[in-house]
């Protein structure tokens, strides 16, 4: 593939004017003004238009596009309790993984290639954005209440362990498998060691939620002798793997200090955070404390939508807002977050830049649009102004996945049909229930 | 126009199915089940589509197009005194004319159909608006620092005069005048009681800019003897006209009474808010109180863009995370506040409701999306999941101003040029200064 005379964000995120671009088997051959290559197979005119990195969402339940909307309104226990576990327990392996599919198109048609997803059917999760393209970290939230169950005996469990079987290190790497541990307050300890132990053994990264709200950060000081989860967790040795922390609203000073000091992640999902009315994380003093902070949408049943255009965006906002700072993390950071410390978060260190040598996952931004006008300062459009309607493509390890409103890898109609026709009938099932 | 087979929403926000719509004579001729229309000029098969009020944008400044991304990052004071002042100080009324026509096909292309601009050279700006089949309410900002100064003036002053006889229930009543007055901080007492004078003679809303920031606020007490801006205003007599109050985040319990019992209208900024760090207004109490709100997306210097579907999914969100209640304004509340709302803060009594014999303002959202599917609940997915690009077509007064991309009454490629062009010669202006 070769891309000619288009502006490139390199890896210092600065906007260079007047590149070409060559891809070769799934990576950027060259960069530069006078490359040039013989025969390529797609040629792209980059005029007035952007390259840049995709983006790696690094906290989603992606089947859950099937729950967008439902019991909106609803008390947090009602909502739960009435709508989204009995929607749940309806939900077959099939249902997954058409709504993984759904969720697929809509998050490469905004520009992100890679997710970390924490839910259940996970060989059919891993299937679908395998067949999709995208490149996927999938874990098994797991989770227990009986303190004498065998964590072993997890059907949770064993689906890790076949999927580890099934995809490390085969199908060209892009999924990967994480260990999930659902949270702190839906765990016991027997569980919380057990995963912390296998995922030494095995070298995976932990992903987890922690101190989402502030009720499950209290109510934890309570049952664990005034321990926060980070320090709980911290305690049963989690921290000894690399971790992938989810919303991380709550974190005090000790808990920042472990997670800094063992190198752990925290994904915002600012989106999420202010729409369930969690708060809003103070990331900006994280990122000045030395955490690494990346960026996720969570599930669109509380979001409602998986578009990190739209995080970044966000995230940028809320954090200036919420602590009175115009200043606080600029278009620069929350560009890094979504794209090369994602990539790092998911352990992907062949990707997330555009460099030459790299792993080919980008997104074209058309910029021949009024909103986009005028360019003043590229980066401020990109996080600002930008939608995810302005991406002209997504290309994952070389692949176009998405082009103009096209999908190249999903049969749009059929699966938007599949998401309905199951929807209708979980609800129906619901009902009966 | 005949729209057959589409969901409307209805002016209880209900979404009734299977609906056909026809315009006629700028209005909604029929809405309903069986109605039929012989040789419409125009067909629009509505399946899978949502046909709604379009949004009544009610504090803009939309020349400010033409410094989107100017000077980002820059302390509040360097950013006015160095970049945007200087800018500012070098636009002429042609550049306003196509910085207000490159702002209006974002606002269309985003559904907004009538805006309330405080900005200068006025004359430009309504002409620019009128051209491209846009309502709004023009006014001119004034200030002024030398108490001897007589403000009828006022260059502004003498604008806004020669604005109301050539627009004043003249040329289909697209474009109404507003008084605009800047703002406490920019103003001398002569001023403030020569425009709640003017005003109330004249039949005008007062459309300014209230505590927006906490050091305004602050300020303001200090030069007035303990009175808030609102307090201020009231006292010199302004609050016997309908106020159109930008921002309002810091109002106090007295400054609420009076926007209560003067119905004066808070119009909300929330993204503008955000981003220039000056706080989130306590909107859902402000409602609970029983003042009229209403929402705007500000100018694109400190937003970067006029998307109001943004707005409203922002002031939702802000709402519930920043006072840590999913319950605040749900979708209908914030809907009602960008449309018929906002229509009536611009004193519009004719049109932002979808019913027969309304003037036709209204958009057409295409629902057939990965991101919206599926459809447990319609309003929640237009607020929480839809982007602007979902905007199929936008009407104004039955007239189709914008459809799949394409703008109906601007020739877009002409307007980009112009403003890309003026902006390079204003900053090569800055840069000789």
């Amino acid at each position: 593939m070769l891309i000619k005379d288009i502006t490139v964000l390199n890896s210092n995120m600065e906007p260079l004017e007047h590149r070409n671009v060559v891809v070769k088997d799934g990576r950027f051959d060259s960069i530069g003004v006078d490359v040039v290559e013989k025969d390529p197979e797609m040629v792209i005119d980059g005029k007035n238009k952007l390259l840049m990195p995709g983006f790696y969402n690094t906290h989603c339940h992606v089947p859950m596009t099937l729950t967008r909307g439902l019991g909106e309104g609803l008390s947090l226990n009602d909502w739960l309790t009435k709508k989204m576990f009995p929607f749940e327990g309806n939900m077959t392996e099939e249902d997954c993984y058409y709504g993984a599919l759904l969720g697929a198109m809509e998050l490469m048609a905004g520009g992100c290639v890679s997710i970390s997803d924490m839910y259940f059917h996970v060989q059919d999760i891993a299937r679908a954005l395998y067949d999709a393209g995208m490149k996927a970290n999938i874990c098994h939230g797991l989770s227990s209440s009986d303190p004498h169950e065998r964590p072993e005996s997890l059907k949770g469990w064993r689906n890790t362990v076949s999927l580890l079987n099934e995809y490390r290190d085969k199908k060209d790497g892009r999924i990967r498998i994480d260990m999930g541990l659902h949270a702190e307050y839906t765990s016991t300890d027997n569980l919380v060691q057990a995963v912390a132990a296998f995922a030494k053994e095995q070298g995976l990264t932990v992903h987890t939620h922690i101190s989402e709200t502030k009720k499950e950060h209290e109510e934890c000081k309570l049952r664990h002798g005034g321990l926060t989860p980070v320090q709980y967790f911290y305690e049963r040795g989690m921290f000894e793997n690399p971790v992938l922390a989810a919303h991380c609203v709550w974190l005090e000073e000790r808990d920042k200090e472990i997670m800094r000091e063992r190198k752990a992640t925290v994904s915002h999902c600012i989106s999420s955070n202010l729409k369930l009315g969690s708060g809003v994380a103070p990331i900006s003093s994280y990122l000045d404390e030395g955490i690494r902070v990346v960026v996720a949408t969570d599930g669109a049943a509380s979001n409602n939508n998986l578009n990190v255009m739209e995080e970044i965006h966000l995230a940028s906002l809320a954090a200036k807002g919420a602590f009175l700072d115009p200043t606080l993390l600029p278009p620069q950071t929350v560009l890094e977050m979504a794209t090369v410390n994602g990539a790092e978060a998911q352990g992907r260190e062949d990707c997330g830049v555009i460099e030459t040598g790299k792993k080919a996952d980008f997104i074209i931004l058309d910029l021949d649009k009024p909103h986009l006008i005028p360019k003043h300062d590229i980066l401020a459009n990109v996080v600002y102004s930008a939608q995810a309607s302005d991406i002209y493509m997504t290309v994952i390890d070389g692949r176009v996945v998405y082009k103009e409103g096209e999908f190249l890898t999903i049969d749009r109609e059929r699966v938007q049909y599949e998401a309905d026709r199951r929807v209708k009938r979980i609800c129906s099932q619901m009902q009966g229930m």
